[in-house]
């Protein structure tokens, strides 16, 4: 049971509280057939952990809503318009909407990334 | 130079990637009084990681919007309304605004986890 204080009132709901093992998420379908599982989706953000293997990349793919990177694990290359940048675990990386933009693993090591996509997306990512 | 695709028009910009490194961040002066770093902050999320270290624990509050966690590092105990559980790294907490909600590092080592709040804010969070 949570206690919710909204403005002046405060009421009660049954909640349980909502915990996702990444690990346990199942991987989906993507374009750019690589590890990508949806860690969280609501109105207004949606997040996904991507792994890419040694040599796997991201095709190069518009979206159209403002993205962040935070890097997990590893090292990757993003690349977003012209310019490229290798970046490491807990660096941040901002995209914004429309810029056409990808990930690299030109490592020997598996690299992990969260993206958390700002607003909710209403249209598709477009795959260049 | 970066090319935006925005409908049918295709536009081009100067940019420069912005690239935040967490450890480089200043800490925040916050009420609870622990290491928080603000590493996104746009018009429709923020994103701060906060570190506890073994012991050190978030003042009970309320955040006005919806918030979910990344765990990044060891291991915490989230309290949200009445519930609460051990987490750890690479889980997931959703956290339903205006409920009360805290972490607490009551393990040996350091803990980390990424805060982010979406939308952005536009009031203030209330400790309680």
């Amino acid at each position: 049971m949570n206690t919710a204080v909204d403005g002046a009132c405060v009421h009660t709901r049954v909640t349980t509280m909502k915990i996702i093992d990444v690990a346990q998420v199942p991987v989906a379908p993507n374009p750019h057939h690589v590890d990508a599982r949806k860690v969280y989706d609501s109105e207004h953000a949606t997040a996904v952990v991507i792994t890419l293997k040694p040599g796997e990349a991201l095709k190069k793919h518009l979206t159209p809503v403002d993205v962040f990177f935070y890097v997990l694990e590893g090292k990757g290359v993003v690349e977003i318009g012209s310019e490229r940048a290798e970046v490491g675990r807990d660096q941040v990386v901002e995209s914004p909407a429309n810029i056409p933009h990808r990930w690299v693993n030109e490592s020997n090591e598996g690299f992990r990334v969260l993206v958390v996509k700002v607003p909710r997306p209403r249209e598709e990512t477009k795959i260049l």
